[in-house]
């Protein structure tokens, strides 16, 4: 799909802007799609000719129809597509025959069905690669945009929105009405608006980066069933926000479908696909929201106001509850409430009656008319410590809620600082929401919401958003000696590398190992601890033997020749005792890493991010607190530190509790080498390092024990 | 207040059903308090007489009006006074001597505003005691009855409310003209309307009594900023709780206003008032809402449907990704989709059309009209499996939506399961959320939320509610005893006690200390390791040496007279060269508790909610994770094993990760008898016994080092 995406970027332009428009498939029957979508077009004053095809009749809403599209003497820009999904793939043939490039697949029947509707979508797939032709869909509600230099309603939807510049994907159609609906009733307008359904041709990373360019859209909404190549969406995302500085929202449904998988390693138990894809939102920059109430809560602060550039706000109130409400929501969310300067406090001593309260939040008091609004505006307004202005009012016997609105239209008019306000209570406020929403003042019904939607914008600004192109190379790894281990144990049918081949994997990518040995008799072993230094540990490495603690395979701090012998023999006698059949490769001997404290590093795969990196403090930490954090490979050494910082466990690592502070540049460099290696390597299913440990500062950390599970499927690409 | 509690219940039954009111302070002006009260009142149909009362006016709105209220020759059972504060107080000595019992005053300017506020306020509690009048108020609303036997809206709000079965009380009068807009325009009704201001004489406490027995109430809603009383108001709420089932659910600001406070213990330093807050409404069985609107979406779902048994639940939807979200949310607040019957499979299969999803969620498909709604339904509700049957809409092209809202109000009239419906978008779903309303459907406008009332619902159901009254008492306390050490050291102006002295005080509650003996020197000391046996732990006493351990005035692991003698020695030259002026009151020599689990038990007061009890496990879980649990004072033994399994660390002493099973009996033991000590004796300030170790099962567990806190400023009660 990606290689098609240069020839998307053109053919988009005219899904969004085409001079003129094939309705395939329109007939005259009010209530049907194909009725409705010709109905739209003609409705929204659509600034283009459109042309009916329909095998049927001669004209539909006093328009002449084609039988064809073929039969269209005109050059035809974008094709929608409303034939049952059964003759779309003939109807395509056509529109490829005729040079049209782009098209809009409205029908459904296709891979939502399974069986034959997963051919057919593989047919008209190929049908569009043939011709160069982009589509939208199949399976959707169609396409709007609001820019009149085109003004096209594409869509089977009930309405026409607004313009505005927030942008909307959607991969469910039926959501889209209840999107439109709710929208409409509170005056929020779209730039584009698009349904994308099955997204078998184009879609949602093409739909991005066409919307980044996009002059109409300032912020761009998302909901998403399911991601198909997470990797490409976060770098999408990435370029978008780096590149135009334009926020993206998505709300990620199918949270709790799939539990964690069963899985052979800490990583793989622990890292469900729900926390996976919340991991990697927040990598990329992209606002995950809860619902679509909160969503567009958030958008309307990006769209209509400026984003403050520090968290201290005013909160003016007619109502002591709400105003102790915000502020309660405002210091949760991280925002702060602004120390007037002395100058305001005395204006609004001077001008408001002395029960108001003067500080903030602002009490205008209960019988306040808009005069009273109008100075607490503008003070707050004026005062150079405050950033952002919260307006909340209640409906009391006195309240001028319609002026009031006006007011506040009016004064912040007069800066650039942003505004927002919360009405409470419905229909007695009704009018001066209306006054707001016009007038492009975010407006929430709770203060609450308030808070949360701008601390949301206000972290975004503050957060640094990089193209995810910062990330650390180490041009001393081994990749084709890491490589062909892996093959050869995928070659092996092996299922998992004992540690001693781990470990040279991990050598190979410059993670920190002791020197080690694999010694094959008791002399080799005692050879080994002798020309290394005591206290020496000892593992039977074997690839029947899965837990080798409990067989009695694994000996510590053995501090002489002696006891090395001794140990050896205790081994093999175990082994022969408790598990006669096993194969031994031979017995690792190293050198035994001093104390220190014990991390888990490990690496998992994802069917939509693929390389899942998992870090967190061993023991308790992970089992009983699951105080552990997630990135999508590659990482930066930002985000390696993240990662780290991310667990309250780390405190521990930072000398916590009189702790010894503990070499974090050096866990932070094993993140990034792992990283790397999980990158390279597709051949490793799923890798636990556990534990790492990881010594004071400046002496390093090494892998103490590991296990790399081996995928059968894949080869290096 | 209590005292006055029996006077209140008779006098708050003619606060709401008075046969005659007099408005005293009414006058002709609209658009002024004291017009718009007998305005309301007219308006609504008040089912009794009205007088109003004013000094200048002959006559208000066709009604003779009276010079003084004791001009008036009928009785009047409701005094309403919307006077100046600073004539309040001779009014209601009038109503006072007129007999009236019961009384609104609606007139601000009392405790509010401090000063001669606050005089004018105690001013007029000490009429009402003279009288034994009750009052709601002053600085209030009014109050509102929607109850046709009385129909009174003795209030300045905006709008008389629908009648219903909920119960709203609030300390703002503000808020409440926002609550009634607000569900007025949702068809939400109440029974009782109530701005209870100052609270200076009726509480919240007397009017949860009041509404446990109201026939008319189901849920009580409440605003609340200042929790006065905490103790009472846990009290008041598992009675209700217990002995009439109606939920209580606040909405409590001022969460965030005060930080925790500087505290010389970690369970002064850990325990903020907001969390002390929550831990003392989830115990008292309240529900605690984050904002208006989850209290109203919670509220409807109590008062307009049957609880449901299960948590299994059909979701009904004509939209797939709505579906999808709804599921999630679902299954994260903890309810299930049940698994269909073949049964009903088999009817959705023959009738539904065959792109619809017959298994839970069942998805009608885009273009359902109400015929299929009515399927789905109707197959829900009769499947045993089904609880509770959720239906979801958006408003797509061929939805009849006030249809298919009448096929849910009329198919689920037939069951005794609840239901509830999410129909999405705004206004052109608007009629059929009005026919939904209007049969007392519960409607949310996301999915997301309607989950999360119903999880809510379920769960209060599932929850035991008990009075509060299953507190062991331990015979065996010798309370004079701690008393007495207690009252000796707050005497001597003592900040703390030192350990030796604590140790007595645990001793006299049955806590489980080991025997000690404070030595005064090197030969006692040795005498007393003798007799009791080796290892042995010695601590230097000083009320002037808070750090022992810094000074090396601690020695643990003493396995000998010898020992002890050099430790001693060692410990009085260390004390002497760091701290040469400190006061040596001994040493203290015990036996060392075994190895174990450290965990740490505390106390602190609160000033609403008094004796607030912490349990943690020692160490990083609580430095670091802050994992504690709180409970109010006194706790009952489910109480106490509930502290224990809330804390995520507590699966160290269950046997998590292979380590010996603790003694939790024994810790839950101490937990309550720590409880009764801190009920018992006011003295404690704050209390830390740091840490308790709890050895294996039933080898108990041992106060291993501790500090009280003395309070000078109480006495024993």
């Amino acid at each position: 799909m990606t290689s098609k995406s240069g020839i998307h970027e053109k053919n988009l332009e005219k899904i969004f802007y085409p001079d003129s428009v094939a309705i395939i498939g329109a007939n005259k029957v009010r209530g049907t799609v194909p009725h409705d979508i010709l109905d739209n077009i003609l409705k929204a004053d659509f600034n283009g000719i459109v042309f009916p095809v329909s095998p049927k009749e001669k004209f539909i809403a006093g328009i002449k129809a084609y039988k064809y599209v073929l039969d269209i003497e005109d050059p035809v820009d974008l094709a929608i597509l409303v034939f049952p999904a059964s003759v779309c793939h003939m109807a395509l043939e056509q529109c490829g025959q005729k040079g049209i490039k782009s098209a809009i697949i409205i029908s459904a029947g296709f891979k939502e069905v399974g069986g034959e509707g997963v051919e057919r979508e593989n047919q008209i797939k190929a049908i569009a690669d043939k011709y160069g032709l982009s589509f939208i869909g199949p399976n959707c509600l169609g396409v709007i945009n609001t820019d009149p230099q085109s003004r096209i309603n594409a869509s089977f939807a009930r309405k026409m929105p607004e313009e505005g510049s927030i942008a909307f994907l959607s991969q469910s159609g039926a959501l889209c009405t209840a999107v439109l609906d709710y929208a409409q009733a509170k005056h929020i307008g779209f730039s584009k608006f698009i349904s994308f359904g099955n997204k078998a041709d184009i879609s949602e990373i093409d739909l991005l980066y066409y919307l980044k360019d996009d002059p109409k859209t300032k912020v761009i909404l998302m909901y998403l069933e399911e991601v198909s190549n997470g990797n490409a969406l976060m770098k999408a995302a990435r370029d978008v926000i780096a590149g135009s500085g334009k926020p993206i929202l998505i709300l990620k449904s199918g949270r709790t479908s799939e539990g964690a998988s069963a899985a052979a390693s800490h990583t793989g138990s622990l890292a469900g696909s729900d926390e996976i894809c919340a991991a990697a939102f927040r990598q990329a920059g992209i606002i995950r929201c809860s619902d679509i109430e909160e969503m567009f809560n958030i958008a309307i602060a990006f769209a209509y106001q400026p984003p403050p550039n520090t968290n201290n706000i005013a909160i003016i109130t007619n109502a002591g509850g709400p105003g102790v409400l915000a502020t309660d929501a405002a210091i949760h969310d991280g925002l702060k409430l602004a120390t007037f300067a002395d100058k305001t406090t005395a204006i609004l001593k001077k001008n408001l009656p002395r029960t108001a309260n003067i500080n903030n939040p602002v009490d205008v008091i209960g019988d306040a008319r808009a005069d009273r609004y109008n100075i607490a505006l503008s003070a707050a307004f004026d005062d150079p410590a405050v950033e952002a202005v919260f307006v909340i009012l209640t409906p009391q016997s006195m309240t001028e809620i319609d002026l009031i609105a006006r007011e506040v239209a009016k004064v912040s008019s007069h800066y650039d600082k942003p505004v927002y306000a919360s009405f409470m209570g419905e229909a007695d406020v009704q009018e001066g929401i209306e006054v707001l929403q016009r007038n492009k003042i975010p407006h929430y019904p709770l203060p609450e919401d308030m808070c949360k939607a701008v601390a949301t914008v206000y972290k975004f600004h503050q957060e640094k958003h990089d193209a995810g192109d910062n990330i650390a190379s180490f041009d001393d790894v081994r990749i084709d000696n890491a490589r062909a281990i892996l093959e050869h144990a995928a070659a092996q049918n092996e299922p998992f590398l004992t540690e001693d081949t781990a470990l040279k994997v991990f050598a190979a990518y410059g993670l920190p190992v002791m020197e080690s040995y694999l010694a094959t008799n008791q002399e080799e072993a005692v050879q080994f601890a002798e020309k290394s230094s005591y206290p020496v540990v000892m593992k039977v490495m074997s690839q029947d033997i899965i837990h080798k603690y409990d067989l009695g395979g694994v000996a510590l701090d053995l501090k002489s020749a002696t006891e090395v012998e001794a140990a050896y023999n205790t081994m093999m006698n175990n082994i022969r005792t408790r598990q006669p059949d096993a194969n031994i490769k031979g017995v690792l001997v190293r050198k035994m890493i001093p104390k220190g404290q014990e991390v888990i590093l490990g690496v998992k795969r994802d069917p939509s991010f693929n390389s899942v990196l998992m870090f967190g403090l061993g023991g308790i930490f992970v089992e009983v607190f699951r105080d552990v954090s997630f990135r999508i490979a590659p990482v930066s050494e930002r985000e390696a530190c993240a990662m780290i910082d991310e667990t309250k466990s780390s405190a521990l690592l930072k000398g916590a509790r009189g702790q010894a502070i503990r070499d974090i540049p050096a866990v932070v460099e094993a993140i990034q080498r792992l990283s790397q290696l999980a990158c390279d390597c597709p051949q490793i299913k799923e890798l636990d390092i556990n534990p790492l440990i990881v010594l004071e500062e400046g002496r390093g950390c090494f892998v103490a024990d590991a296990k790399i599970m081996i995928n059968h499927t894949v080869k290096s690409s």
